[in-house]
C-alpha cells in the first residue's frame, strides 16, 4: 500500500468548494505535493493556488499559481496525478480527462457520472480507457456518493454474503448542516412546480445513484431487465421544497433486486447511512448521522491515490481497486 | 472482476465443519469446478467428496474422492486454486502451504495468522512471499475474523476520514447460536481455573485479534510501541464459564490508538459487529446481530477467489485486493 514515489506530484484541476477542499487535504498531506493547478475561474486564473485553499504553503518552496491551460500545466509540472472536481457529468469533462491522460497523468475525479460509466456512456468509457492504456495511466472516479457509502461499501459488505437476493440501500442527508451549494442543487427553496422542471431536464438533483446500482450489479453478476429512477420534491414548511427524494430500483425477471432511495433535505428524519443485504446471510450495516459528505469526498479522492497509482492503466472504478485506506494520526 | 479461467479449478484441503462449509459452497457456485479433496482423517481418506460435504454433486462426471497425500492431489489436479481450511496457526499449516505454492496453486486459507502474518512471523511470512513468488501463485489468508469484520470493513471505512485518531472495534457473539465446536473452543462449560490454564498456553481463545490490529496499522501508518492482549472468561449462570472476553489494545505515544474486543459467550448481551472511527470525520458503523461466521467465513474464502487469481502473486493480505464482491441470485 505505500506510494509508488515520494512524494507523490498532484495537480489539483478544478478549485471550487469539493476542488478546495481536495487541495487542503492534499496539502496536509506529507507524501503528496501540489506541483501545479488548473482553473479557468477569471477570478481564479494567476493567483497563488494556497491563498484560494484559505492556507498555509507546507515550506518556503514556490507555490503553484492557478492557470487556465490544462495542457500547459500538466506538461510543465509532468503530475503523477491530476486531482479532478470540475463537473458532474462525463460528455463535459471528457475532454478534461483526455487531456490529462495525453499529459501522463493519472487521475482521480470527483465527476459522478465516471464512477461507473460503463452504462450510461459505453463509447465514451471505451474511448477513455483506451486513451488511458495508450498513455500508460488510470482514470478512476469517486467520492462519497457515488464512490462509497452507496457502491464500494455495499459491494465490500457483499463479500459475507453466499448469495444475495436482493439489496436496499438508504442514504438521508439532513441538507440544513451542510453548504448553501449542495443546498441549492437538490432544490431548497424551490417551487414545486419549478422543481419538476428543473428535473424534468435530467440534469438536476443527485448525479449517479445509477451508477452505484449498475456498479453494484457488475460485482454481483447482476443484469437489470429494468432500471427506473424518480425523482421527488420534498415538501418544506412553506410553499417551497425543502429538498430532494430520488429513488432507483432495478429489477431482473420481474423481482427488484436493488432498491437505493437517497433523501437529501432540510431536517431530514434520521439521518443515515444504511445497506441492507437480503441474502445469505442476511445483513443490516448502519452509519447512523450518516458519513459527512463535505470532509469525506476529499477523503476518498485522496485516499484512493496508492491505489490508482498502482493499478496497471486504463479506465479503472473502486471494484478494480483495494481499500482506499485513511491515514492514521500518530501524535 | 470475472475469472481468469471459466471454470475455476479447485482442490478442498480440509473438510472440518468450516472446510465442508466453503466445500459447499464452491459445490453451489457454477464458476468453479472442485477437482480434488485433501484430508488425512482416517474416517475421510478415500470417501466421494460429496458424501463428506453431504450435498448432491453438480454433474455426472466422477467426483474427486478424499486423498491424504497433497503433493499427489495437486500434481494430478492441477488446481487453479486450494481452499484450505486445516488450521489457525501458521507454524502448523506453513508445509502445507509451501505443498500448494510448489504444485502450482494458489490458495484461500481460513489459517487466522496467514491473515496479517508479517508481524507475529516475519521469517515464515517471508519464506512463504518467495515461495509464492517463486511458483507464479498468490496466498491469502482471509475469513470473517479476522479477514472482514475487524479489519478488512475497518480500513476501507476509514478511506472516508482525511485523518484518524483512533478505532475502536467490537464483536460480540452469542455462541448459544453457534456450532458447539465453537463454543467448546471459546471456553463454554470449563470452569475458571481450567479456562486460565489454558489461555495461559497461547494457544486459546479466538486467534488473530492482533492479526486484525496490525492489519489496520499497516494501512493506517501506524506502528504501534506496544500492542497488548488480555483473554478473560466470561462468568456463566454456574460454576463453569460461558466464554471468553478478549481485548486487544494498540498504542503510540502513550495514546490507545486501536482498541478491539472480542466478546463470544453464551446469551452476549446485544450481538453485534460494530466499528468507531475517531477522525475526522468520525463514523461509526454497526452491523446490528454481527455477521454470522458460519455461513459468513466460507463466503469470504470463495468470494476471494477472483481477486487472488487476478494479483501477481507472493504472499497477499486483503489490503491487496480488491472487494470480495458476492454473487447475486438472478432468479
Amino acid at each position: 500500500m505505500s506510494p509508488a514515489r515520494m512524494p507523490i506530484t498532484a495537480v489539483l484541476f478544478g478549485i471550487g468548494p469539493i476542488g478546495a477542499g481536495i487541495g487542503r487535504l492534499a496539502a496536509q498531506r506529507d507524501e503528496i505535493a501540489l506541483v501545479g493547478a488548473i482553473d479557468s475561474g477569471p477570478d481564479k486564473v494567476g493567483r497563488p493556488l494556497y491563498d484560494l485553499l484559505e492556507t498555509t504553503p507546507p515550506s518556503a518552496t514556490p507555490q503553484p499559481q492557478v492557470e487556465a491551460d490544462a495542457a500547459a500545466v500538466l506538461a510543465s509540472a509532468k503530475p503523477d496525478v491530476v486531482l479532478h472536481a470540475t463537473g458532474s457529468y462525463l460528455e463535459d469533462v471528457a475532454p478534461q480527462l483526455v487531456a490529462c491522460a495525453q499529459g501522463g497523468a493519472n487521475v482521480v475525479s470527483t465527476c459522478e457520472e465516471l464512477s461507473y460509466p460503463w452504462v450510461r456512456h459505453p463509447g465514451l468509457a471505451k474511448q477513455l480507457d483506451a486513451e488511458a492504456k495508450a498513455n500508460g495511466v488510470t482514470l478512476l472516479g469517486t467520492g462519497i456518493n457515488p464512490g462509497f457509502v452507496m457502491d464500494t461499501l455495499a459491494v465490500t459488505l457483499s463479500g459475507v454474503c453466499q448469495v444475495i437476493d436482493s439489496i436496499r440501500l438508504t442514504r438521508i442527508v439532513d441538507v440544513g448542516t451542510r453548504r448553501s451549494q449542495l443546498q441549492r442543487k437538490v432544490g431548497v427553496g424551490l417551487p414545486e412546480s419549478e422543481f419538476r422542471e428543473k428535473a424534468a431536464t435530467g440534469r438536476f438533483g443527485h448525479v449517479g445513484l445509477k451508477e452505484s446500482c449498475w456498479m453494484i450489479a457488475a460485482a454481483l453478476g447482476w443484469r437489470f431487465d429494468e432500471l427506473t429512477e424518480t425523482l421527488e420534491p420534498v415538501a418544506g414548511t412553506d410553499a417551497t421544497g425543502a429538498g430532494q427524494l430520488q429513488t432507483v430500483r432495478g429489477s431482473i425477471g420481474g423481482r427488484t433486486v436493488i432498491e437505493a432511495v437517497v433523501e437529501m433535505s432540510i431536517n431530514a428524519e434520521r439521518p443515515r447511512d444504511e445497506i441492507v443485504i437480503a441474502g445469505t446471510p442476511g445483513v443490516r450495516l448502519v452509519i447512523e448521522g450518516g458519513v459527512a459528505g463535505d470532509q469525506a469526498t476529499p477523503s476518498v479522492i485522496v485516499n484512493s491515490i496508492p491505489g490508482v497509482l498502482a493499478h496497471p492503466g486504463g479506465l479503472a472504478t473502486m471494484l478494480d481497486l483495494p481499500p482506499p485506506a485513511g491515514t492514521g494520526a500518530t501524535s
